[in-house]
């Protein structure tokens, strides 16, 4: 048995996430049935974490144990010309056996993107949350900032998180501005349910006046769901990257 | 009446191009409709030009005449409310009488994109033609400069052109590589019916070799359709922008 890492982009608009539900319709099942089409072999595929109905990827990686006699270089191109066009295989390579997406993974990045403008790009509608009015970027920045480091974020994940801990170490964050459209980077070891979400709608906040930069810290030092802002729309949001130690 | 100049984007995807058509689903379409539910009345909006099925605009320009009372400033956004996602309006100004999109445009470019990777940008994969194999830029770049000026574009359109006259001027054209994406920007005072995608098909067999960059001069003074390349595909097209004298 080979164990192959890929290497997936999606768009995330019209499936139920990334994990397998009972109703279908999520990036593993239509990954699983297009391996199984492919091979006739019935596999779990292994995810870095799950992504939330309507979010995207850039980058989510995967992995699985294969008995098929397919070359590791075929493997992406024959599934890609029999996934739908929305899910797009970037690269599959053959990694040690003991190799895990989601144990393995050392760094992710997430990209929460949103369109200031008046009038939203119709080109990126379905990636970019449209936020109309302007926002205070540098109160935004200065409140991301306090998120950088170890923490509890116990504030900042879905009071249904199921952790034992919710300590999380955030590496960098930042936040690009170009032509009136903000991208949030956010780099970490890994991350809560929702939280990625639930910062950025508290930045939202704080970007309306709403909430100060510093109460970024408090509501952080409350370990309290209910301190922080809203859950921010699913479709800003994109899995950038995952990255391993080679 | 108050003349009211329109700037408005869309995705193409699922549009049977600009121009209204007997069964409906075109972008004058719905624009219209909309425009008679906000205001009730029955207007012909006259575009800068037609758009084909399924190509897109980031900068389509239409005027029309109304006697409704509505503020020119909030026209927009009244109309955005009511239009589908794929159909944003930008931009709504009053203008002169005698102001005809078509008539008084001075300078179109039109943006056509293509992904160079051996695998598509999922996000980009509706307005980036895919060709997966690389291509030779710099060849096609020669080509491509071969058509600035005044020519005789006879073989760059489709032999269902009605036009007397198939002299037009290319003022400028330029093709912007990265990260395996080309975007080819070309503006001039007016295209020809499948002008853009002619020259575009044209310069897909340059890029791979099929033709020299030099064969594109002997092609533009052949004056006929066949000796040209294939129409590229429509998803590619972007109608980027709309220029007239202020």
């Amino acid at each position: 048995m080979r164990n192959l890492r890929v290497v997936v982009s999606y768009d995330g608009t019209r499936y139920y996430g990334f994990q397998t539900q009972p109703g279908g319709n999520t990036i593993q099942d239509v990954i699983q049935d297009t391996i199984k089409k492919l091979s006739g072999e019935e596999v779990h595929i292994i995810g870095s974490g799950r992504t939330d109905a309507g979010v995207h990827a850039r980058g989510q990686v995967f992995n699985f144990h294969t008995a098929a006699a397919i070359p590791v270089e075929r493997w992406a191109i024959a599934l890609n010309t029999r996934l739908p066009t929305d899910i797009v295989i970037r690269s599959v390579d053959e990694v040690e056996p003991e190799f895990h997406s989601s144990y393995s993974a050392k760094r992710k990045t997430y990209r929460y993107s949103i369109d200031m403008n008046k009038f939203p790009d119709v080109f990126e509608r379905r990636y970019r949350f449209h936020h109309p009015t302007p926002l205070c970027v540098d109160g935004m920045r200065k409140g991301l900032a306090a998120l950088v480091g170890t923490h509890d974020f116990s504030s900042f994940t879905s009071r249904r998180s199921t952790k034992t801990t919710h300590i999380r170490t955030v590496f960098e964050a930042r936040i690009d501005e170009q032509d009136g459209k903000l991208d949030l980077f956010i780099s970490g070891g890994g991350f809560l349910y929702n939280m990625v979400r639930v910062i950025t709608g508290t930045l939202l906040l704080v970007g309306e006046g709403k909430l100060t930069a510093d109460d970024v810290s408090v509501i952080l030092e409350a370990r309290d769901r209910s301190a922080a802002g809203p859950t921010a729309m699913a479709h800003g949001l994109n899995l950038w990257e995952v990255e391993y130690l080679e």
